[in-house]
This record gives structure tokens, sequence and C-alpha cells, in this order.
């Protein structure tokens, strides 16, 4: 039976309750000040391919959007990480972040490194949105919905244990903060107007929980790869690479 | 400059050499009898994904060649694994080990359980093979070029250390000892014949590496997800789950 607007908006905020990346201990180590130098920069070298590719995966969106008021409403995501005139865009700041962790920012954006895992889980989203409806392609973006709790303790937990965190190395979470819930709110209004039968609304719930398979498997690649027992896969970035050369000097 | 196929094919050996899942240490637990029987099982299910999404890959392979000669050459792959009238096929022979672990093998051929990060990587190579070129789809193959090795080293450390290992259960790799050199020899012939020029002897080492990638994460995310200290992602196999009736009465 179709569930009532309420009820399915509660399931779909239950999926992140149980499965949103927050609940990994990767993130624990790192707001808590447990990691290392070097697990703090494997996270930001991985975590920049999933940055790199969320512009693409809206574009994939846009490209199947026969409505151009959807496509104008959607198109802020791709103008927030990719910059516009006025903005330097989500991007740039997260290379912001690799230069203060003592990155060198070029290392970073060639994505040489990344963890396998990483990519096959980003590429696995960007396909998703290729490939399924637009319903399951907007419900899939609605982990945006506990992102802005997690950003808030990043920015508090970064802030009070690394030397490297400042308002301009923590600007995009600051942002994020802003940009997320606008974002969310119109997504979220969209799946609870378009999921309007029960088959679709088990469709769009299926959609957030693969999305939070994405997030959470990211995160354990990063820790079976750079938490102790490490097991760093053939290929993937070694700490002392790819480094700043003020590190050097 | 162009690489002699006498030094192309040692560097296609020596990918295997540095990065074929041999190495992996979840292979020594395996095969030296020190995995635990639900370790056995989850790599069981694990892999199931992997083995019924070949035929899936071989069939996408062939709707993109247009030479009958090729195609032709290409299909006992996927015989191999369905099935004809005279063979059971190895997805089943799969099922065999599956229920001889304890397992129920249709819980097991219903994929539920199956870790995220595996369907990640699994689905990152059908959908390549779908996409790349002829030449890397075949170059990714040539994996089976290392396979022989592993597995009679599978079938010797199995028979030795564990109850459930008999010429039934592990009918599938006496199979593949015989099928993988047939399918390797081809295909190995064929990109030797075909990447004649450096660019894509570049880009046939590059899908060959890209291959030990997929098969690499796989035995990363079950290690990350139940070797000690074991961190089972929301969702996927729970030991205990999908036991076979047979081990309840």
């Amino acid at each position: 039976m179709t569930q009532t607007r309420e009820d399915f908006e509660t399931r779909l905020r239950q999926i992140g309750a149980e499965r949103y990346h927050d609940l990994h201990p990767f993130h624990d180590l790192l707001h808590g000040g447990n990691c290392t130098p070097d697990q703090v920069r494997a996270w930001v070298i991985n975590r920049y391919y999933y940055q790199h590719s969320i512009p693409m995966k809206d574009a994939a969106f846009m490209s199947r959007v026969t409505d151009p008021a959807l496509r104008r409403a959607w198109r802020s995501r791709i103008e927030d990480h990719d910059g516009t005139d006025d903005n330097e865009g989500g991007i740039k700041r997260w290379l912001r972040l690799a230069r203060a962790v003592g990155l060198d920012p070029d290392y970073v954006a060639s994505c040489e490194g990344v963890l396998p895992a990483t990519k096959f889980a980003v590429d696995a989203y960007v396909r998703y949105v290729r490939e399924k409806t637009l319903l399951e392609a907007v419900s899939a973006s609605l982990t945006e919905l506990f992102a802005p709790k997690i950003h808030a303790n990043r920015i508090q937990g970064l802030l009070k244990n690394y030397a490297f965190a400042d308002d301009s190395s923590l600007s995009y979470f600051k942002n994020r903060l802003k940009e997320a819930p606008k974002d969310v709110a119109f997504g979220l209004a969209w799946v609870l107007d378009h999921a309007d039968t029960r088959e679709k609304q088990d469709a769009a719930a299926a959609a957030l929980t693969f999305k939070t398979d994405v997030l959470w498997s990211q995160l354990d690649a990063l820790h079976s790869a750079y938490v102790t027992p490490a097991r760093i896969p053939p290929g993937a970035w070694v700490p002392g690479d790819g480094l700043a050369l003020q590190k050097a000097s």
C-alpha cells in the first residue's frame, strides 16, 4: 500500500539513521583527532575523487531531464562544485584543504593513487544516475539530508584537533552547510511529490540505500588501506607520495 | 616505441606477478586452512557475484563484436559458465560449493548479502567491457593467465584443510583448470596480434591492471568485512544467515 507522505519521509530518514557513513568508525577517528597526518591525507585524496565526480553525476542527470525548470533548479549544484565568476566552487575549496594538509594539489587533482575501491563505488554512483529513473537519481542525492550534521561535527572536530584546520582549509564544509540544505529541500520535495505509488516509494528507498552503500564503501576502503592493520592495495597512494613542495624545503 | 611481441607479453605477465590477487593475504588464510567456516561462506557468497556476472560480461563483449569468427570463439566462455545439455556449467558448480559449505544455494543465488564493494567492483568490470575498446576488453580477461596456478593451489589447500572439500564441491576449480588455459591462449594471441602500436600496448596493459584492481578490491572488501577486526557493512551478509536447511535439522 502506498505510504503517506509523512510515513514515506520517515522511512527515508530512517535509512540515514541506520546506514549513513557518520556511523563509520573512520569518522570517529577523523573528528576525534585520532587520525595520523597520513590518514587525513589519504582521506583527502580519496574523497577528492568523489567531489570531482559529483558535477559529472549532476550533468548526467540533467542530460536526461526534458523539463527546463527542473534542469534550471538542478544547475546550481554544478555551479556550487565547479564555480562561477563569483564563487571559486567546492572542488577548488577541496584542493585548498589538500594544500593545507601538506599535499600537492596537482597530485590530488590528478586522481593518481586513489584507491580502486573508491573509484568503483563513485563510478557506480555516476552510472546509476545515468541509467536509472529520474526518481531514483534524485532519491540517491538525498543523503544530503544527513550531511549538515556530519559537516558541523567535522568542522568542530577538525578545528579542535588539527593544526591545518582553519577558515580557509575548511571552507569546503562551511559552504556545504549553506548549499546542501537548499539542494536537499528541493530534492526531498521532488521525491515526495513524485513517489506516488508504493512501487515508486520502494524504488526511491532502494536508491537512497544504494547511495549510503556508495559512501560507506569509500570509508571501508580507506579504513582497510590506511588504518592499522593497514593493507594498501597495489598502485594506491603510499604515504610520502604527492606531498607539496613546501614540505621538502 | 612499440614493444616487440615478446617484450609486450613479458610486460603483461609482470602485471600479474606484481598485482594478481594470489598475493592477497586472504588467499593465504583460505588456502592455509585458517579461515573460519563463516569466512569461507562469506567468500563463497561474494565470489558468486563475480561468477554470475562473467557471462553477462562476455555477452556484453559479443554484443559489440562484428566478426562472427571472434564471436564464435568467445561463445564457449558463456557455455562454460551457464552450461549446455552436456555440462552443468560453472555457476551450478559454484552453487554446489555453496551447499558443501552449509549455505542455502538459493540464498547465494539471490545475491542478497553480497558486499556493496563487491558489486561496485564487479559491475565496474562488466561496464568496462561494455564501454571500452575490444582490445581493452580482451586484455582485461587476461588475468586468466594467472588463474591456473591459484586454482591448483586452492584445490590442494582446500582438500587438505577443510572437511567440505571433495571432488564434487571443488568441481568448479577442476573444470577451470581445463577451461581457462584454452580461453587465455586465444585471448593472449588476440591481444598480441592486435596491440600493434605502443598506444594500444599501453591501453592493453592498463586494462589488465584495471582487472587486477577488480579482483584485489573484492578480497580487500572481504577481508575488511569478515577477518578480525571484522567490520561488516550495513545490509551485508551476517554469519548465521542463509544457511542450508540441513544445518538446522
